[in-house]
């Protein structure tokens, strides 16, 4: 591990693994200080909490290397006490079910990050693979002030191109793509072009860049170089300052999981075909963070834009919408 | 008002008013520091998870008046504040269904108070309207034991005798019966022994007494004075120290409450008949509490007794529970 990326606040805005023991070390492993971990993708209002009563046993059970964040401050405890500290975050709002209020009561659990829809079509807006995109509705425009409201970073990655651009027009916090690729390396749905890259950067929001590898140009043949080139676009586009990392892991998962992902509401129509899911040569594990590192320092990247990109950006943009 | 009831910590042990701003405007106008306040009863989980979204708008709409309890400092900074203090509290376990995990979830959100069965039997034991109690199941002291280690209060009000008894005796933490009167007083199945009295104190549990007027000797014929003579009866027996005040308002309710609570699961088999719900006299209204000091005072009580029966006692019991 070079003497760099030890150094670093290392913040991963997305990972949807299969969390266990071996996961949390392997977090260990790859020096990662904090990430946005998914508790809720199809799941309903009761699933959701049933999600987060088990991350709450979790913790408890693997207090050595793992604790929860509420706040930037419990981020920079967690690196001081070299544990990970676990965002509880959300790719759909289908866990407040048709009850806004509920909001509070998963903000006082500790979710911190909610995506206003996952791939379809839900009571707040549209997903990127949806037919036709009708933008933020008037529920989603109550969602979005109530998420303003109580300090709930609102991730447009899987939501259509019109419930994005509502929602970036609307918040009044900045707002995010946690986890996005530009449609500039590979047409795709899920892939945001350099106007939407542009115009959330113009409007203060933030880009988190994956390296999922159904979305990237060599998909499976990719390597951690081909993440960081993918990065370095986005950071022409949107500048160093609004750009970080967002990998989605999906570490410990198989086939099933990836049926359930690419179905409407997990088990309805085929919404995408993602072929084998191989991440990149050299970031296969989250355990191989150090390596990335080391890329952004290969292709030359100054230190400052590496600290920035890997975790002081989504620091920044954390603490501005959480307020702490 | 006496200057003496101006200077007390007021605690109610259990009010299940229909709560509003009229109902907090008079719990400020009685003194009243703090009250556990139902928010389930025969709720679900979904339910219960409903009662207290709404709790959280209620905390924010009256923020000048009420605040929420979760700690017994809090209880002390809504005293300082000239606030009622709302400790959110249950009458059962419905709210946890069979999910032991979501016990956690509900101590967060700020669950201080929790009664083990509501007059029928659940799944952690019976009530005291059951045909047999049979006592604590055994999930039922999985969840005493996840109480303890919360700090959550074991309420044993409106439990059977022998799942009382078995709760007593498993909990590692002091438990109460927030609102019971005694049997040597009234026969009632909610009435509490003097067995059972002593019982609960030689184990280091507290005793919260009611002036619900079915179970009072003179029903709605009932004055504050009997309550207070109700409450003398118990200190004979239980000392002084672990006695409590726990009125059971049921303010601002009609029959459609009363025919709810007074059938199995709310809709089912009728289990009792209250007649006609008047409160003592100089006691009808939680706006009233200034009387109940006044009548302590004119049966002789000496201040020391008025302050630990009036809240002190209250407070000593929930420090020890909760742990702060």
């Amino acid at each position: 591990m070079s003497s760099l990326h030890e150094q670093l606040v290392v913040i991963d805005g997305l990972i949807i693994s299969d969390f266990s023991r071996a996961v949390f070390e392997d977090m260990r492993k790859g020096g990662l200080t904090a990430a946005n971990c998914t508790c809720c993708v199809w799941d309903n209002f009761t699933e959701t909490m049933r999600n987060i009563a088990k991350w709450k046993k979790d913790f408890a059970a693997n207090a050595d290397i793992i604790s929860q964040v509420y706040t930037t401050q419990d981020i920079l405890k967690a690196k001081a006490e070299g544990k990970t500290g676990i965002i509880l975050g959300w790719q759909n709002t289908s866990g407040i079910e048709d009850h806004i209020e509920y909001l509070q009561l998963f903000h006082e659990l500790g979710v911190r990050i909610i995506q206003m829809t996952y791939n379809t079509q839900n009571w707040v807006g549209s997903g990127c693979y949806e037919g036709t995109d009708s933008g933020l509705s008037d529920f989603g425009h109550d969602v979005v002030a109530e998420m303003n409201r109580l300090g709930i970073l609102c991730d447009l990655s899987h939501v259509g191109p019109k419930t994005s651009e509502d929602t970036i027009k609307a918040s009044k916090q900045r707002v995010a793509y946690s986890h996005c690729l530009p449609a500039g390396l590979k047409a795709h749905p899920r892939n945001k072009s350099d106007a939407q890259l542009r115009f959330i950067a113009d409007k203060g929001g933030f880009i988190g860049v994956t390296m999922f590898p159904p979305f990237l140009a060599k998909g499976p043949e990719a390597t951690v170089a081909d993440y960081v080139e993918a990065m370095e676009y986005i950071i022409n586009i949107a500048g160093e300052d609004v750009v970080g990392v967002g990998t989605d892991f999906t570490q410990g998962y198989g086939q099933p999981f990836f049926d359930w992902i690419t179905h409407d509401k997990g088990f309805g129509r085929k919404l995408t075909d993602f072929g084998a899911v191989i991440n990149p040569e050299g970031f296969r594990e989250i355990g191989d963070f150090p390596n990335l590192t080391a890329a952004m320092e290969q292709r030359g990247w100054s230190t400052a834009r590496i600290e920035k990109v890997m975790g002081q950006n989504w620091l920044q943009l954390l603490k501005d919408v959480w307020g702490a």
